[in-house]
This record gives structure tokens, C-alpha cells and sequence, in this order.
């Protein structure tokens, strides 16, 4: 069947602006979806840099102004890749010209920032979507089956951490394209927004909502080198932020993310133990899914070791051959793929600008706390 | 700079035309090679499956005779990803219409058809490789380095399995589109040339030439329905396949490959172990290398697990950032890059049709082995 | 030569009557000491089961009576293995009777009891040692060296936890023999004195002094039958709890201890992250540590699995051959080794009654924090 | 109730000397078992060697040959730890007067010695057993008795291994103690009666008779300096042997054994495939045992890794609590404790002499096929 075409406008030709051309370039391959996306546009203050980005990855045009590609009327979707000070503004005014709109995550620098973000998509009535792409990891999603359909029974815990070590040198400096977010007034703050706040998002959508939290963060390298005032500034950002917290179902929770934990690069994992089974799940094996089920009989009780590859695993029916694993960059095409086939049927494609926003108020909560040393409320 | 084009003309459109189609699709994307490979024409029996298939991926026409697209001038590149009993026939005609061959592995049914292909390429002098995707494994080439940079020291054993469990089922049939690797005719023999190979392969490029072997095989179920005939029809494949052997550089090994190992889906191993380290690879975590080097200081000596997403490690610096894992179809895209490197530096891309000659060769004497219980030669 | 007697009067028959009846029994098999204990006495107060323990480890002789013990002269060391409320007047007693005293942890069931019983044992300048028993797993013990030798650099971050699973069925009564860890009044607290003091202890002996906590507990069932009253109680102990933590060194820690995480029997981890090296270690598998180390070649750089068997790991060359584990039970034979050592070379063995009263200042903050919701200090 | 004495004459002191005298000494404090073992003698030519192995241990006399030592009427069983050379003559004496005659594994240089050795304790009709110890490692009692369930179903494959790394120095010498193990005369053969035999026990044991094999070995030090007469002298040993093999039931096996596999200390897996389930298990975490069903719901079928502590699990109930692991000696024990429950039930302890006949055929047929280059049946 002829598929509808989705014409793309893109802002942000880094890591992400790489991460989602990439899923708008292999969705059809692999996923059967009413729209087809076209890359339209593609968006960058250099020109120079645009058109470069937009011959490796065949956007059909360059802009050099948002502003200008907002206005566009054969744009379909304005997709944010672009640094965090810019989501707020650019989202607002392409909701106001009517485009869906996806956002890279966190969704603004503040829950301040994110709240004026979804009132202006839900004003808007435009499909919007926030790319937290580990909901996307199949062995995630598989997780969140697992949950909803009560394998776990009464939930006791939830902890979950992100752990990186790519700062630690004091030579490294902050600020200018790749260290944005280092830059606290690019970034809003540091680990906090950049990966606790996948942690969150995750562990809202897989455990409920969390009702309050007891944070503690550090800088610990006090100055660095700013890339572009060419003079050394205080940092600030938060390279280390913990939380304890309570879920609404009255579970516990830690959770934990630092750019200072030597030998982890990208190490997101997650815990959830239940009455009657747990799960774990690490990024680093992305591909698996740590499962225990206390109802095995008892001399052959153990954690498995999901390899979930297979048909019935969630998303995998599209990729190989069971024992093949895919790789990170899988979970934005799994997330443009339910994001066309929620626009085709007309339905919300989580997270959305709301659910972000869940999130953000979580963070700014962990922030408030590690300032004023009192357990906050997490419900805004 | 332009990239020039080079146009593909493909054969095939099941699970290895998909990894090939994506392989092409994707390599501009990520890599800076000389050309930028056009999905001319897929080629299909069935007019309709080949219609589906480039639509799916964006091939600009069909043809449904092999002959007809071997003979068309706008194509640069056949790509043979038929079943195993189609190689033959096709890359023969190629190479004497000039074209540059991919062929799929394994290269022949047998070292004879092996060593005729072999003669037409080097006859027609035209760019040649065989999908030995493994060697392109990032893990698996770091392996290469480590061994050529002489790390490991003197080699004393190599072990290599590959690992399923798909066909125990006695009700699976065989032949027709998606079994046909269990029939013999078309496959040539059963895990053998199927899986076996891979391991191969890679032994002769990490540990170099073998010498002589001991086989031994077996087929569990001897009888399946056959999905053609129609009948009941005695099993002609191996469905496990086992040797030793000695390499010629003195170290001793043990091969493995089966389809009856319950609990694996494609668990294909190797270790090698030298005088001063080791190492261990497992397709399952593709993503990581084992390596234990005797010369750490003896208190903290211990196996590594290497988690083979760095910017120093092959291949890595073009995908995305430390910590983030590439899965299995990425071997196909690193494999289309070196090609199109090889061709447009004037060298040969290995594995050629030769070197894909040497691994029937090894396949070759174990079933002779296996068939009359002595040591045979694998020197052809 | 000739080792000197040291006449051992254990009070306990329990888990860990077990435990140090076999260390004071196998010491003299594997180190060379300048002591041979001697079981003179086993005590309880039911002499049938004192008599039991007695012939089953060989004590020469029974008391029902603690104090008997205590006074007699043919009794060079009292070891208390007995329920946490009878910890303080016997320790004090057998330091006022000049006898050598060694403790179950933890030391008393708060710092208020602890800080008399240190002083009790400091007046009677006597020996004394509590037993802290995962300080002398080989693994634990050689990170220690480790980190004293400086390999980690400056520390940032320290995390340890303690999951158990056993008390999740809402039918386990509370009280009595085997279930005094869920009776409030003779254990004194939960998780926080069973488990968390483990991991405490080995934090502040790793890592220095905390000074700051921020807790939070849970009772997540909350009545129970107890053994003792027949009566349907409120459940006085926490079954779980976790607090945030600031190290002197200015590294920030997380540390949780819970019976209600379904799949882990006795899972105390720990993780320290240097600007160097970072070191992970697991009581599941305790003969193993988990050594990342920042300086080794980039492409070969990955987290280490030590196999603690080797000769120059620590205690190791004592036992068996390389490849060849030990278990659980050894760390008390370690400890009774290091403990007869010390009083032979007329030091102190760590952990002292002072050592661990340290520990419990921090128990205590715990348990303060988690009632206030405020951050309280560690420092007694 | 009081346990009848059993008087222990022990011959060596080495290793096994160790191990045995350790399980005598700690059998009574964790195993209800009818027999107390009495350390009555030991025996060793060295008059010192022998006074100091008697007072660490706590044998009540020493022997200087072991003839006094087998005519002595107050030994109920000798206990055979010397060296291979010794095996066959003492045990048949001892047979011969009366004594029960528990004897270390390999039984004899090679099943002619194995075969005489046999026929005396069957001939004299006493108790008699070979110390291959693994089969009471928990996980591997454990492995046993699910196969033994048919939980495998039909068994497609077994493969084994047992890798180390200690003779890779050429300067290790021959010879001696602590390396006669090196000295073919003494030992009778390298790591295939040393290593392999061990998997071929437990091999013979889980998956019953092997009917062929193809053998292959190496010596890759050709010459080394001999201990004992001072010259350098050919190395009569193998340094690495496999084989592959055919079991009785129709499943294909390969087995390997080599101290020249750098990165392993004593590496003894094996892994066992059939119809419904896999069994994979691995000396380095003893106390572990991998296990796949292909029963379980297939989202969530995976390997499970079984932690070895609980109370259900063989042998465990006697020791700690769950999560807590014992070690490599604990099998010994574990022997002793069967040994003595058979003898007082009037039954045979197996593994008997008898069944390690069984293994000395198949490594004799191993030897053999390595040098003819032939399969080879390994019936005798």
C-alpha cells in the first residue's frame, strides 16, 4: 500500500540530529507504518555545516533559521535536536504554527520551561512527543509488559543509576558545540537533566508516580575552561546527583547518576524487585533482560538471563534472526515507528510533552532537596 | 566531495538480500568512502516478492531472471544472496560479464564449485568478497590487531562453536523458502558449511592455515516432510558437525557447530590462547571482547571484559559515543565500507573468493573425515 | 614448635556459635599462629542443646549459665554468639573478669550500649575483637590493599548494598530461636543493624569516616505472630533501609540494606569509583573482585575479573591451589588467625569494640535521620 | 547417639594429603553420618615430613612405609594421597589385609594397573572408593539429579574441559615434589589422566558409557630440566589432549584438558545438552549452576544462573545460610560423609574402583588414538 508522506523538519545536526535522521531514514525498512518520512529540511546557524548534515543523510533542503523552517508549510514535523536552551522557545512556535513537534529530552531546562512547552502542544492540539528513547530498548518495553501484567505482584523496590565517566579530567573544558553540556546555562543543569532524567522517565512509566525525594549533589571539579569566553568560570552543573525517593505504590527508590564513576561509560541500570519476581536491565548489555521468577520450582530457582532477540520479544519480529542482537541506535526507529502508527491512528504517542514534563518536576524536586536538605515533593 | 555512484544489482530477497540491502542503504551514512552504492535492480523469481522487496528498500526496478540482470549494462555489482545452490551459477556469469561479485557464504556447495568461482574472478580480474560478516565484528577485528601486534605470543590452542537450537523439533520440515538450509541439495550439507564455515573463516584470518582434521557428524532426525515434494523424504544435511585439528603454526583445535544445543540461538565462540594472553568472543554479546594478559601484575590479573564501544576500537569512531552498543547488522555495513575502500584504493577486499576457497577446503575434509574416520588433510 | 593453649568459652549455638566454633577449629590446619585454641566451654541455657553443640565440636564442657562461664579461671577468651541483647552485659562482664572478649556484630542494639561496652573493655585493657567478617574475604581484603597503596586516587563515589529476600512472606512469625532478628527488642533495630552494619563497617574501613547521613526506612509488614507472646505484634524492626552519605573524603555514597528484594539470598555489594581504578565486589560471588583500571591501554582497557585463588592474593596462599575456591566460613577462620596474631604480637585486632562502635553511631544517624527527615550527623 | 570410630591410616601429604585429612577432621561437625574418623596414622618417608603433617592435622602416630602402616591392626581404612606410582601397589596390599582402601584419583597409571586393583578389593570383598571429588560439588550432585529426572530429555551433546596455564614456563622443571605430576613415570601420563579424567568421571557418571573415540596431544615443551636426576631430560608427558567422542546413548562429546590455556587456573567446565533443557557448569564459580528450559514461557526463557545455597540443594542444608557459598574442599567432605553412609549401610560408595576403571579405558583410549590416528574403542 502507498504509504502517506511525513515531510521532516529537522533542527540539530549532532549526536541526536545523527541519532533521529537515522530513524527517519531506516523506519520503512523495517517497520510497517501508515507514513512514509521525507527529509525535508534540516536546520543549523552554520551553513556550511547544514549542508554537509544534510548530504550524509539526503535532506532535500537546509535552513539556516528555525524560525524560517517553523514557517515552512511543507514541513509536517519540526523534530528538536538542537541544545537544551533551545527546546523551549522553538517548540512553542512550531506548536503555534500547527507542526507536531518532537523533542529531544529533558523536554525544557526547568519544569518551569516544560509546563508553558505542553501547554502550548495541548493548545495547539499537535501530536508531540518527547524521545526518551529507552522506553524503546525492547528488553525495556518487555520489562513494562512484564509489570502490567502483574508478574511482578506488590512492587518493594526501584533502584536505578547512570553512571559515566567521560569528565573526569579537570583538563577538559566546558561549553561550544560537544561540551554544551557542561554549560549549565545550555544545559539547565548537569546529570540531573542529562541522565537521571532518563532514569526517571523509565521508572515513572514502568513503577507510577513518585511522591517525594531526599537529594545530594556535587561539582566536584569547582572550574573549568569555558570553550567560548575563553576564560576559566565556575561550573555549574551538578556532576554527581543521588536521590532517595517513594513511589506512590510505596515502593523505595535510589537513584544515582555521575559522569565521575571510573569504568562505566554509558551505564544505565535499573532494579525492580517484587513480591513475587524482580527485574534488571543495564544498558551496557542492552540486549538482555535480568528476569527472576520466585514461582520456579525451588533447586532451579534462579535469574535468567533474557537474550531478547527472539520473535515474541517486543519489536524483534522486525530485526533478524533469534540470537542477533541489535544495538542503541535501534530505540529511536522503534520510537519514530509507534510515534507515525499513534499519529496514523490518532492516538497520543508517549512520552508526550505531559509526561516530560512528570519528569522535570522530579528533577527540580532532586535539586530543590540537595539545596535545602529537606525530603521535596515531586508532584510540582 | 562527489561520491561516485556504483550500482547494485542484487540477488536475493530474504534474510541475508535484507542484511546486503541495509548494508548498502546505510554506509554513506556513517562512513567516508569513495562511492555511494545505488540500489539499482533486486532480482526475484516471483515478480510480486521482488516488487515488495524494492519498494521495502527503495530499489529503483525488478528484474525476475538472474541472467537478464547480469547482463544489464547499468549495473556495476552483483550481489549473490540466493540460496548456496544458486552461488555457483551466478558468480560464474558475472565475472565473465565483468561485473564486480559479492557472493554470500559459503562461497560454493563444495571446494569444486568453490574453486571454479575462484578461477572466473580471477580470469575476469574483477573486484571480488564473500559475506564473511563476522570478521567485521568490531570485537572481532580488535582480536586481528591484538594478534598481529603480537600480544598474545606464541598460539598453543584455538577453539571455536556455533551454537542453535532451531531444528530439534522433529515436525520442523524442510526445503522451500526459509528451510531450504535443510536441504542437502541446496545447501550443500547441513551446519557444516552453514555455520562451521564462519568459524573457519575466522580461524584461518586470526591463526592462520590448517593442517588436517578429525570429523565427525551426525544427523539427529532422519527423516522431515519435505515442503517441495511433498514427502516424508530421509534428512541429507549434518545437523552437528565436530573436529580437531592442528594449525600449521603447531597449535591444536577443537570446532564445533550444531543445531541440537538447547538454549543457544546463535552462540558462535572462539578463544585463542597464547603463551603471554588470551582472548574470548561470543556473538551473543557481540558488543564485548574477553581479554587476559599474563603480563598485568599478578594480584589484579584477570580477565577484561572489554566493552568494545570506544572511539579507538575498530570501526566505533563512526557510530556514536562510548558505552553505546552496535548490534549484528552493522558487520554488513563495515563490510560494504571496506569494499568500496578496497575497490576505490585498487586492492582486493578480503575475504575474497580465494580466501572463501581455503575455508571449503577445511569444510571439505571434515565430512571426508567424518565419513571414512581418519585424519584427513585440509589442504586441499 | 609448640603452640601455647587459648581456652575459648563460647556463648551460642546458633548460625554463629557454627561459624566460630569452626574457625577456632580449623585455624591451626592452615596458619601458622602462636595459639591453639582450646574449646574448654559451650554455653546455653538449655543444657541439652548445650551438650549437643559440645559433642558435636568437641567443647570439653557445658554451662547453662553465662556468668559461670564468665568467672571461670580455665577460660582465656569469652566469644559471644549469641541473640544482639545479650552482647552488652556479657561483654562487660568478661572484661571485668580480665577475660579477652570477642563479639558478634553488631556490637550492642544502639551506640549508647556499644560506647559502655568499649569502655568497658578499654578500662580492662583486654583484647577484643568484633566480628566484622567480610574484612577478611580474600577479595574485600585485597581491595583494601589496593586503595591503601593509592591505585584508585581520589575517591567519589562509594556505593554498597545488602539485599536478602527471606522474610517477604507475610506468614513468618517474629521471635524465638532462629527468628530473634525480627523481634525489635532483641535485635534492636532491622536490616540497618543485621545487614547495613556490614556494609558500613567495610565502608568506614575502606573509605574513612561519614560524616552525614540522610535515611529512610520501611516496615512493609506491619504485624506478624510472635513465636514468644503466641500474639499477632506490630512488627518494631525495618525491613528495609537505605541512606544518602558524605565521606570525610568529600566522596558521596548510597547504601541500602532490605529483605524484601526477591532473588538475592545475601547480596552485599560494594562499588567505589577512584579518579583511577574502581573496584566492584560482590558476597555472591565472593572470591571473585571486579577491578577496572583507567591506565591500561585504551583498546584492551575493561573491568577486570579477579579469581581470588592465587597465592600472592591475600590469606590465599594458605589454602589450596589456583582456580580453587573458598567459601563463606573461611572469613571467621581468617579472623581467629589475624585475632591470635595480634594477641601473640601484643596488638590490637581490628575490627576493636571501638572500631565498631563506629559503626553503630552511623546505624543510629540512620535510624535518626529516617524519623526526622533531616540530615544528621554520623559522629556520635 | 555415639558414632563408632574409623581408624584412618593416611599415606601422603602433599595436596591431597590436605584435603583428605581435612574432610576426616570436619565430616562429624556438619554430617550426621555413623562413623567417626580417627586420625590414627599417617605415613610418609620422611620421618620430619611426616611428624609435622601429624601434629597440623592431629594424627595420633606416624609410619615411615607404608607396609607397617597397612599391617597395622588398629587401621580400619587406608587413605591413598601419594603420588600415581604408589596407587597400585598399596592398594593392593591393603586390600589384601582386610582394610577398607579409599585411594586418589587417577586409580592406576593405566587400566592394566586399574584392572589388577580392582580385582583385589573385589576379591577381598572390602569397602573401597576413588576420590574424584567433583562429583559432590553441589551443582554437579545437583546436575545429576535432574538429568536423572529426565528433565534433559534426549542428550544431543556433551563437551567438557579442563584448562590451566601453570607449565607454560620452559623453566619449570620435572619431577619432584610438587611436580611429579610433570614426570611421566610417575604420573603415567600428563593432563589426560591428570585433567581429563576428571571430566570423563563426571561424563561417565551424568551421561553413561562412551563407546569411541579420536584422540589428539601435545607436548609443547619437548625438554625440561628433571628434578630428581638433574639433567635435562624429553618431557614424557602431554601438555594438552582432546579427543572427540561417541556416548552409548547417541549424543556426539568433545573433551579437552591443557595446562597451556593462559588465563585459567582450573577451568573445569561441561555443558550438556538435550531435547528440553541444558545443564552448563563451570569449576571457577563452583557454587553456581547455569540451567536452560525450553519449557518456560518463551518471552521470558532463559539461562538461569542457579546459586548453589539453599537448603534444597544437595549437600546445603548441612552447611550455612542461603547466599552463602562453600568452596573446592567441601567436596571432600561431602565424600567422606557418602563413604561413611554407604559402609555402615552395608552399600558400596561410588565412585568405586570399579567405575574408575571405566575412566582409565577411556583415557588408555585416548593415548592410543592419538598415536594410531584412529577412532578407538573405549570398552577395554
Amino acid at each position: 500500500m502507498a504509504k502517506k508522506p511525513l515531510n521532516v523538519g529537522m533542527v540539530g545536526y549532532g549526536f541526536m540530529g545523527r541519532t533521529h535522521s537515522n530513524a527517519f531514514s531506516q523506519v520503512n525498512h523495517f517497520f510497517d507504518v501508515p507514513f512514509r518520512p521525507v527529509l525535508k529540511a534540516t536546520c543549523a546557524r552554520d551553513a556550511a555545516k547544514a549542508k554537509a548534515f544534510a548530504e550524509q543523510w539526503g535532506y532535500e533542503s537546509i535552513e539556516t533559521d528555525w524560525r524560517k523552517l517553523v514557517e515552512r508549510k511543507d514541513i509536517d514535523v519540526i523534530d528538536i535536536a538542537s541544545p537544551n536552551d533551545t527546546h523551549h522557545e522553538i517548540a512553542i512556535a512550531a506548536a503555534k504554527a500547527g507542526k507536531m513537534v518532537m523533542c529531544e529530552k529533558p523536554l525544557g531546562r526547568s519544569a518551569k520551561e516544560s509546563r508553558q512547552m505542553v501547554d502550548a502542544v495541548e493548545k495547539a492540539k499537535v501530536p508531540n512527543m518527547v524521545w526518551y528513547n529507552y522506553r524503546r530498548v525492547p528488553s525495556v518495553t518487555l520489562a513494562k509488559q512484564l509489570i502490567d501484567e502483574g508478574k511482578l505482584g506488590r512492587i518493594f523496590h526501584y533502584r536505578a543509576k547512570f553512571l559515566q565517566d567521560w569528565t573526569i579530567s579537570k583538563d577538559l573544558p566546558q561549553g561550544g558545540q560537544g561540551l554544551w553540556r557542561l554549560d549549565v546555562d545550555v544545559a539547565g543543569s548537569g546529570v540531573t537533566g542529562d541522565l537521571l532524567a532518563h532514569c526517571i522517565d523509565t521508572a515513572l512509566w514502568l513503577n507510577g508516580g513518585i511522591t517525594k525525594v531526599s537529594g545530594m549533589t556535587e561539582t566536584f571539579i569547582k572550574e573549568r575552561h569555558h570553550n567560548i569566553t575563553g576564560k576559566t568560570e565556575t561550573v555549574g552543573i551538578d556532576d554527581a546527583s543521588l536521590f532517595l525517593a517513594r513511589f506512590a505504590n510505596g515502593s523505595l527508590a535510589s537513584f544515582e547518576a555521575t559522569r565521575y564513576a571510573r569504568g562505566h561509560k554509558a551505564l544505565y541500570t535499573f532494579e525492580i524487585n517484587g513480591e513475587n519476581a524482580s527485574i534488571f536491565w543495564d544498558l551496557h548489555d542492552l540486549h538482555r533482560l535480568q528476569y527472576f521468577d520466585h514461582r520456579d520450582e525451588g533447586r532451579t530457582r534462579g535469574w535468567r538471563s533474557l537474550h531478547i532477540t527472539d520473535g515474541d520479544h517486543p519489536y524483534m519480529d522486525k530485526w533478524w534472526v533469534p540470537g542477533l542482537q541489535i544495538g542503541y541506535e535501534h530505540t529511536f526507529i522503534h520510537q519514530v515507528a509507534d510515534f507515525l502508527g499513534a499519529v496514523g491512528g490518532g492516538k497520543a504517542a508517549a512520552p508526550t510533552f505531559r509526561d516530560a514534563l512528570a519528569t522535570d518536576l522530579v528533577t527540580d524536586a532532586v535539586l530543590r532537596s540537595a539545596k535545602t536538605g529537606l525530603w521535596e515533593s515531586a508532584n510540582g
